[in-house]
């Protein structure tokens, strides 16, 4: 009694590592006899006070949390806007904190988050309510400054080159009589990570795949089919991995160029679908295409082990941070000299990390635009490496865990957002 | 010298497994001094003498293959004419055979390819040449007859399912604010075999997928409009699953129901999107969907380790067979009691096989027409038990093995096909 309660919540698009975070901070408060409360879904069940209580579920659960991807309390898109804007969110978080004895609140998410976070530790200093409000990094984008890679992105990372290879080991077997081009859009509306990282999948000049689309580069339509002409003539088959954010030169996105089709419907574009149609007009080649969506981001069953102990890591440093009285702080990745591969955790001020972008280094894209770099291998590698599979039932399935989630009752009346 | 050389070939779709055939037949028929050659893109290779000497690769690269997908020596989808309409295909393979000194043809695929072993037996019985053909099942249509299971189907059915079951607790996590139906496009154009199967991700009546559309039952849009509305007022979410083999009314595929956009592009369609389109504009609610493709065909990753070893004892029996002399046969699995899953490998006749397609059983599906029984889940389990993964490179990749494929000297003329 006494020392109060740590508040936990998950924010923005979830990945294969997030509760892998959750089940650490949890761990690591319990060794502090230190109760966790969980906002269901995300900053929304703050300010709605629908909160979790975690000390009802078993060790056994919170153990299981670290193999199961989703996020086991809910998340949310929701960005609060500023204080200067409207106070009236940051005063009914104060409201719900200060109601269920929070002195420490785990915003677990991406740049937005590190913004909340930051700003409701500025506004506590205001009111005067003691509280430490520590970021938890967390994204597939893996865009947050300062930090070298995010967890999240190194599961989604490996299960895109995975994937990209084992595809490409299909479309290899049959080109002779079948499909000639593959065609993989991955994640990264903003930044081409993701597209990036499949480039893994190869290493050899023919390897697929033989084209790499980034949202950092116009696509040129003539100079991409004429790239997948030559490749088919040369390997007998290509490979293209595509990011969703690619843009044509008008700056318009390719995956919205055909969202409506001759019969009304709103069909649901993509940029693999668009791509496939061009190379299927222009070069009569029978394609395929592939869209695995959240798979990619969700696929707990091939995620990276360095991947998890980052994510184990940046949990048990947030709770380690809070505890020591560290405020508007968040766990980062340091990596230390490139080979062997070593990392520590640091922290860095939430101020640094707030609204800034990682974008993806220009040194990581080779100069013809369609492949990566040496450089960009020796960042992916480490990240990559290592498997971390999740327990199987004798059903064949992960045996991913479902928690109780029970609610701690109200205290407050309803929030009228 | 003398007893002869045993041809192997690879036919039709490839799978997660077929190169686990390829690896036991090879490894049996060393272990009888035989050499196996390979034709190069299936039947085409044996067509063009286009032949591959297994006997230059490493026993290492041949175990290797066990873990590797894809087709090692190509694949074709090829289907030779009837004997009666063209006899000069098969005059041709006889030829080459005899020029090659083979004894023994192994044809690893589907129906068209039990059928193709078939003829060729009775054409080499016609022609005097002492030839012994055995068909050795594969196909992720899992739609061969006799047989309990196809070797490819059951991996491709774990990729679902537990693909399935992780895109679902991601979507559970976001559908407060964000995407509440997911789509997923599961292969299978003229059986539900592979959709049905997604039903594994999920035991309890609101568990994910709440809806599974079969090629099977005829798309009623109001019926599948209202189920999704439901589930979505019930659970706070829903995950569709549907076969790319859904036809409305008319007949027609969904998937090309969209197949040409506003902008005259051949946007090539698929029945994710198309149906993604349609709960946004009917139910204006977000909507994410994903098509794995050849994906959920080649994730040798997550192999089924029952699916690896029927892969296995049927590359390893059909050698046995053609050893002990017998003809126009292939080895099928057969499931002996359900629990425990028992299964073993006994010979059955070409002529039972070509030809004959295994549907989905009438009782596998539910009355409602949405989902699975609890007799198709007896039938599953087993098959997506155990895990069968590849061995890993230190950048987080699976080491897959590409082989020499050293071509066999030709002594013919070329193939006027």
């Amino acid at each position: 009694m006494g020392k109060g309660n740590l508040l936990y919540a998950q924010s923005g698009g979830v990945t294969a590592v997030i509760n892998a975070t959750a089940s650490a901070v949890i761990q690591a408060a319990r060794r502090h006899k230190v109760k966790v409360l969980a906002a269901r879904n995300g900053i929304l069940g703050a300010l709605r006070e629908d909160l979790i209580d975690t000390s009802k579920e078993s060790i056994a659960a919170i153990r299981a949390l670290a193999h199961t991807p989703g996020g086991a309390f809910g998340s949310c898109r929701y960005k609060l806007k500023s204080p200067d804007v409207d106070r009236a969110p940051y005063q009914r978080l104060i409201d719900v904190l200060r109601a269920h004895d929070v002195r420490w609140f785990l915003y677990n998410g991406g740049n937005d988050s590190a913004d909340t976070a930051y700003k409701l530790s500025q506004i506590a200093a205001d009111f005067g309510y003691p509280l430490a409000c520590i970021g938890v990094p967390k994204t597939v984008d893996n865009d947050l400054a300062v930090t070298d890679c995010c967890p999240g992105f190194a599961s989604a990372a490996k299960y895109t080159a995975v994937s990209v290879r084992e595809a490409a080991l299909d479309v290899a077997a049959m080109a002779d009589t079948s499909t000639k081009v593959f065609v993989y859009e991955a994640m990264g509306r903003h930044a081409g990570w993701l597209a990036a990282a499949a480039g893994m999948a190869g290493s050899k000049p023919d390897d697929a795949p033989q084209i790499i689309l980034f949202p950092e580069r116009t696509f040129d339509e003539a100079a991409f089919l004429a790239k997948v002409k030559t490749t088919v003539a040369r390997v007998g088959w290509c490979v293209v991995v595509a990011s969703e954010g690619v843009r044509n030169a008008e700056g318009h996105f390719l995956a919205e160029a055909g969202s409506t089709d001759a019969f009304g419907h709103s069909q649901l574009g993509g940029v693999a679908p668009y791509l496939a149609g061009l190379v299927k007009k222009a070069l009569s080649m029978k394609v395929h295409w592939a869209l695995p969506d959240y798979l990619q981001r969700s696929a707990r069953h091939l995620a990276s082990a360095t991947d998890l102990a980052h994510a184990l890591a940046v949990g048990e440093a947030a709770v380690e941070y809070a505890m020591k009285g560290m405020n508007a702080v968040m766990p980062v990745i340091v990596r230390t000299p490139d080979a062997p591969y070593r990392w520590k955790i640091e922290a860095a001020s939430l101020a640094k990390l707030a609204n800034r972008e990682k974008k993806l280094p220009k040194n990581f894209v080779r100069r013809d635009g369609y492949g990566i770099t040496e450089t960009a291998r020796r960042y992916f590698a480490p990240l990559l490496r290592g498997e971390a599979p999740p327990p199987y039932r004798a059903d064949g399935l992960p045996d991913y865990v479902v928690l109780k989630n029970i609610a701690v009752p109200r205290k407050l009346p309803a929030w009228v957002g």
